[in-house]
């Protein structure tokens, strides 16, 4: 396994959490309620592939059940689609998600995050696809398609097209990484490809059960976009205020900050141990200096205190 | 995917559940209740590996945390060991459960159930571990190890050897297929070969919280096995009163049956509807004829009542 930057396990002490681009502040109240009179789930199987949800998903997307894969997680997406197709050429354009696969074949797989991480930013719909007689495959990773207000592709777009995938995360739409689970579309022959390579049952009983939950009740636990977004430009602007700091332009709740002459490694430790606060290390990501961590805007009073404790360790 | 024999889902009016190997009258209750008040766990990543269950496991086991590596379920460890070992030649003995992959290739790698799935026969330990010398790869899936009374492999004696690899279901021990979780044991370098193919976070936050829980308080589900293989052996003996009827021997709960001149398949289905009873139509395992189904043993009064219908039907 790659490095990671979620290791928040690794740190007891935390009380504001910067480092996971997904919404810490959710109130998942309706959906804990609705799985604590589900438990008795974990004594049976779960459907070898979480067919129930993926009906639901397709007919609100409208699209076909054929067109749609429900994986354990995107993560999981990702590591199907590289075993399927692992005779290709798969190519990243770094910085970007330490997951996707890079290899040598024949034939182009391209792996694209949009918007991308870590650094938040977001291309137009019409340059992710591949023009429809092009022999190569784009796999295009929306996870945070639900934290920006950027156009995106929709699956309706890309399901007719024969070389493209588009990955979606309800892991981060509705915060719950705890459960692992996501999705992806595309022509109904990549995934029959696809799913001839699934691992049966690899999306356990509660996670099927929760996104039937979360889709048919139609539930939502983001913040208004407008507002987060509005408050992660006043968060780049404060911290652009500081000398050696340099928070980078995105387009969604999560950006790059360049500490000039500081090691990531080392602020996010003493930001740690001194304040409670965990930031991203940036500098793990391939293609980025040792200077950058990357933050993920949270509420106002919190995003005010790591100015402040910025401005202490730095002084 | 393969065809799959459990597929309780399709079926909402079962009473009786003949078809799944894990025990369905287990207590839950103390599990559900401990998992009840931890389900804000979903809402933060997983370990990206299940490190403190595998800490926990190791100490139990008497062996090394490296030589230990849990998973999103036995059959995903089963298929990170196809992965990862894809250049060797895996071979399979059928009638075994299906989703053991065979593959051309160098070099040896077999698989092997035990107590095996669908015949319930189990080998002697001492035959089921290649030579120390040998090239060969043994994996060997003691999934249903609780099960028994035969004897085992244990942990301890295959993490020494470099040609073996040891399977198990804490799905089945613990009645909770419904969370996935499974881990194998093996020689250090083993895990770290299998480990750099491993897909972070494959193992969701409740699964891991209730193998600690399960572990740690030294939980038990499962009936007396002396008991449960004692009724399993007067099951057997009244199946074998009823003409046409074949109960073959078994070192489990579970076995085949053949019902001469009747298809299975039809009587899988006849059984469902008429009487809200679900059995396992084993014609769908290679290597078996399409007259075999497999039973595994429920509460007296159950198996009582199958044997009453199978009459009724056969009639």
């Amino acid at each position: 396994m790659q490095h990671h930057g979620d290791d928040l396990y690794n740190y007891p002490n935390i009380q504001i959490n910067f480092s996971s681009n997904i919404w810490t502040h959710a109130d998942l109240s309706l959906l804990k309620e609705h799985l604590s009179k589900r438990l008795d789930l974990i004594r049976n199987y779960p459907e070898p592939e979480a067919s129930s949800l993926e009906k639901i998903l397709a007919e609100r997307l409208g699209i076909s059940q054929e067109e749609i894969l429900v994986t354990n997680g995107a993560t999981d997406a990702i590591r199907l689609i590289a075993n399927s197709f692992s005779e290709r050429n798969q190519v990243t354009l770094h910085p970007t998600f330490s997951e996707y696969p890079e290899k040598k074949g024949t034939g182009v797989l391209r792996w694209i995050c949009n918007p991308n991480n870590p650094t938040g930013h977001s291309r137009p719909p019409a340059e992710l696809i591949p023009p429809h007689d092009s022999d190569d495959l784009h796999v295009i990773d929306q996870a945070y398609e639900a934290y920006t207000l950027a156009p995106m592709l929709t699956d309706r777009d890309i399901v007719n097209r024969p070389n493209c995938i588009l990955l979606h995360s309800m892991t981060k739409k509705y915060c719950i990484p705890g459960l692992r689970l996501g999705y992806l579309t595309a022509h109904r022959d990549l995934i029959a490809r696809l799913r001839r390579n699934m691992v049966p049952w690899s999306v356990n009983a509660l996670a099927i059960e929760a996104g039937k939950f979360l889709v048919t009740n139609d539930i939502h636990v983001l913040p208004e976009m407008a507002w987060l977004l509005k408050e992660t430009q006043r968060f780049r602007y404060l911290l652009n205020q500081i000398e050696g700091c340099e928070a980078q332009p995105t387009d969604t709740h999560f950006f790059l900050v360049r500490l000039s002459g500081h090691s990531a490694r080392q602020v996010k430790e003493a930001l740690a141990q001194r304040y409670g606060i965990l930031v991203r290390d940036a500098s793990t990501f391939k293609g980025i200096g040792p200077e950058y961590i990357r933050l993920a805007t949270q509420l106002p009073e919190e995003n005010d205190k790591l100015i402040r404790c910025l401005i202490q360790y730095l002084s």
